[in-house]
């Protein structure tokens, strides 16, 4: 059989785990969590323009999976992701995603991403986006709370973004805590390896919380937040899962991504639906507060958005256009003329026709 | 830098446009649709089993790029699907596609395929399958109205699976009738190319239609079809786009897929939101009658549904098991620890920290 290369029209940049590997190692991950945060704080400016849908979760056993879209009408974007709290005793990743960014004029894909590291990256960045208009001015200690797989991004984040210069880290597994300790040397952090959540929030004016059980969970108590301190509290993600004790959430201001999703599935969860909650976006615009003393507790109860990955896809597209870290993928159907689809099997060799059933 | 080689649970199986090409030439069209229909009659049997949300849509003023998510519980599918009637002008297609089988007890992605060719195949057999249980016995003739990327496919379906032996071709644009007709001589088909709309359903015991036009269109007036006839209309697929005079739909027994879609995007538009209708799964399993009478309009609403989209990708990942038409993808984040996401960036060579903007 022969078959003819597939046209231009048929490819769809692809960006592998070894590519973004070799992007993020080449452009510097300080660089591209900063670039990111800017990129996201843009976005979050133009908040209203952007058609927002709850993401689609697909519920079993073991955990989930979600189909986040958003499109700002010029790009469209969206995020395949998982959430499966006990694959890592299986050897997989608790969480893995990858990404589409298409353009909005022909439906056509622009852009295939991995998206397990890119999330990490995003995730982090809003974070620290968030932290930036809410934390005390000057707050220069965080305490980290789960020192799992986004540990490291989000305490390079907050040191290139915040000015954070020392993290205090408590996880339920040591082990864990050594690889964020050891990854963390020489990065221009003070690390502090601590033996309890209570020591490590010793001193923070940040506490990040990112733990993984599909669960309610009390990973803090309400005696363990004193007044003035910032969280940012990313680990409740999805319904029946959640990471602070409801008192805390009582007392903090609390600031969301997408109010209507976070409660479904954030801290809000443990508060009556009318709640006051304040939308990152509002204060980024001004046309909401953000911290308003030196006392305020302010939450920002994060279960990340489909705003926030439309970005991240965005950023990487134009940043792999100027690399060479990028395959081109067959993805695309494209016959020489748009009605004869059915020609590409022809020319593909498909046989003569067998005897009908019928 | 030196990256270590992606393990194997970093890769996914993808298969191209090219291999999609290769691996239906190697089996042979008419087989690939006939075992798409066994395998999409089998799971429309297990129909209550399946997880259906409706497909989720982002609108703009040229077309809808879609989210067909469906899950059986042990896997999980979803397709990516634009449809964009102007794309032809620009050498594009009308409609791309592409789509993801997972594992639902990890949510690891078990493939990646190319699904504008598979969409075009799936849609013929499931219209087939439908006119199996539905078409008048003994039926030999169909008319065909529109002959686009779907035509060809429809016809060989309706041959291979119904015993169909003769169409009769007409499209507004005579080059697509002449394009159809070539590429259907020598497989087993009588082929008549009509100057209207009216010659073509002359005689004709089934009525194929699968126009494109994004609008409520009359492809059909209420004097063109008799009795007895059995109507497969797939181009009335998403909301102000139907193709068919509302008093055809009122005279026919009306048969769908997932009856609140076809409400929304079918033919079922026209008519009152409390039309009688019938999911094609209870015809299948019995739960329901089909065709009552010989005088009777049978009419399959057709719109396409996700269910089918993951019989597609099960089939194809079946298929491409015993096949070498496949390429393994980098797609997933994979390090050896999975709670140690951040070292492979350090692996990967990632630079050292640049100072603190804080």
């Amino acid at each position: 059989m022969t078959a003819l290369p597939p046209s231009d029209l048929a490819m769809v940049p692809f960006v592998s785990v070894a590519n973004m590997l070799r992007l993020v190692a080449e452009i510097g991950v300080e660089t591209v969590l900063a670039e990111l945060a800017d990129a996201m704080e843009a976005d979050f400016r133009r908040w209203p323009d952007f058609e927002k849908v709850p993401r689609i979760a697909s519920h079993s056993a073991g955990g989930v999976i979600e189909l986040m879209p958003a499109s700002d009408g010029r790009l469209y974007g969206f995020k395949y992701v998982n959430g499966h709290p006990k694959n890592t005793r299986s050897g997989h990743q608790t969480v893995t995603a990858f990404g589409v960014l298409s353009d909005v004029e022909t439906g056509y894909p622009l852009l295939l991403s991995e998206m397990t590291i890119l999330t990490a990256m995003r995730t982090a960045a809003t974070s620290a986006l968030a932290a930036r208009h809410l934390a005390p001015k000057g707050a220069r200690t965080m305490a980290m709370i789960g020192n799992g797989a986004q540990c490291e991004f989000q305490a390079l984040a907050f040191r290139t973004i915040v000015g954070v210069d020392a993290v205090r880290l408590f996880d339920v597994s040591p082990e864990a805590t050594a690889k964020a300790a050891r990854n963390l040397a020489n990065r221009g952090l003070k690390v502090t390896a601590c033996r309890s959540a209570e020591a490590a929030v010793e001193g923070a004016e940040i506490i990040t919380t990112c733990t993984a059980d599909k669960q309610r969970a009390t990973i803090l108590s309400d005696n363990m937040v004193g007044a003035g301190v910032h969280i940012n509290a990313i680990g409740g993600d999805c319904p029946g899962k959640t990471e602070l004790h409801p008192d805390i959430v009582r007392r903090a201001s609390v600031f969301t991504e997408f109010t209507p999703q976070t409660r479904i599935e954030g801290e809000l969860q443990s508060l009556p639906p009318d709640h006051p909650a304040t939308e990152l976006w509002e204060v980024i615009t001004g046309a909401a507060p953000g911290r308003r003393e030196a006392g305020e507790i302010t939450l920002f109860d994060s279960v990340g958005f489909a705003v926030e990955d439309f970005t991240a896809l965005r950023y990487i597209h134009e940043r792999v256009q100027r690399s060479s870290h990028v395959e081109m993928l067959d993805l695309l159907a494209d016959p020489d003329d748009p009605r004869d689809l059915f020609g590409m099997l022809v020319r593909a060799g498909v046989s003569a026709a067998p005897r009908p059933q019928g």
